[in-house]
């Protein structure tokens, strides 16, 4: 049986959205983030990133993770690709190669966009973002993302898709990490091709459902 | 052809040494990072991270980078990941699971540990290390580690190698990024299983190689 740890606002969306691309059955275990409850370690205190329990599953205390007959995992993006591995079909590798590039694309979100994205959408969270303080940290934000989204821009103007002429799952790892930097308007104005990738994977029926549980989620 | 692209003093060295366990032939294309040359982009001036033909092998312009037989990758974890598979053997995943668990210490080394271990890194290359303000930069260096070395230093009581119980390319992943941390000698007295893990990896002959071909580069 699968077992996916996270709530619906953390970075779980990931895999929450393959997890419906794929169809795969799963329980739910809505592990919230500590900083979000006045006492974590109190009694009685619900699931959460610091209590024993979850440090058992990832002893790292991050979400999401999960538990697949077994096979404890984290790191998001590790999870996503084994589960569409695991899966096969469309979302998968077909082959070594496709699989080395979906996982430089996955890598390539966390390790050149995913940082300066997320102050992004921290900021917006938070209400700064439409300050003046606010977009001024976006700009910078931007500015560190010239030459990743350069290369995703000139990406997507000859590719729909990041890997096979097809949505895959290096679809889904690169989209929620860039789906972070959305909310500051003149990122997805110089990048058109990027925000035109993006729409088409937020046009999904998998995606649209995910985001729903994620609006109507109670914390 | 296998080609390598990247100098010994980078991240190329985790697929210099991959490449040296797994007695891989490759061509190796000797780039240099451009912040390293007076004026990189002067008429003459050697194949570096700015050269308009490297980046038509990575537009990223970051090393190392691969092309194999055609196949372009970039991002080093992914190289590594793929010239393993491709390769098989003891240090490739037998299986999915090892395959999910070798990816997750992947990104758990890029996410988790890279940024505040290179900076110890940087600190030693740069001689500052030593300096009284060298050393209180290591300390928060450190602090912001805590946690995943705790993770790590956990799974090395318990375990001799990161997945498997034997050597794999997650060790390979691994151990280049927490070497970073390795010049300050307090982070390594406070996880002596990291410590002695990371002793078993460097007494590799692969490694010693590799280690060797690096101090004698010309730059």
């Amino acid at each position: 049986m699968l077992r996916i740890y996270g709530v619906y606002k953390s970075r779980a969306t990931r895999t929450f959205w393959l997890a419906g691309e794929l169809g795969l059955a799963f329980e739910h275990v809505p592990v919230i983030q500590a900083y979000k409850l006045a006492d974590p370690m109190a009694p009685g205190a619900r699931i959460n990133t610091r209590s024993p329990e979850y440090l058992a599953v990832n002893p790292m205390g991050a979400i999401p993770a999960i538990d697949d007959d077994g096979l404890k995992l984290h790191e998001s993006m590790a999870i996503n690709l084994y589960l569409a591995r695991k899966a096969g079909g469309p979302l998968a590798p077909k082959d070594l190669a496709e699989d080395a590039l979906m996982t430089q694309w996955s890598f390539f979100a966390v390790a050149e966009i995913e940082a300066n994205a997320l102050k992004i959408s921290m900021s917006n969270a938070q209400g700064r973002l439409s300050t003046e303080a606010g977009q001024a940290e976006a700009e910078v934000a931007a500015r560190l993302l010239k030459r990743p989204l350069a290369v995703l821009e000139s990406h997507f103007a000859d590719n729909d898709y990041a890997v096979g002429g097809r949505f895959t799952v290096a679809d889904i790892n690169l989209a929620e990490v860039v789906r972070y930097g959305q909310p500051y308007q003149p990122l997805m104005d110089a990048h058109p091709h990027i925000a035109a990738w993006l729409k088409r994977c937020h046009d999904r029926p998998a995606f649209k459902a995910m985001w729903q549980t994620r609006l109507d989620e109670q914390e």
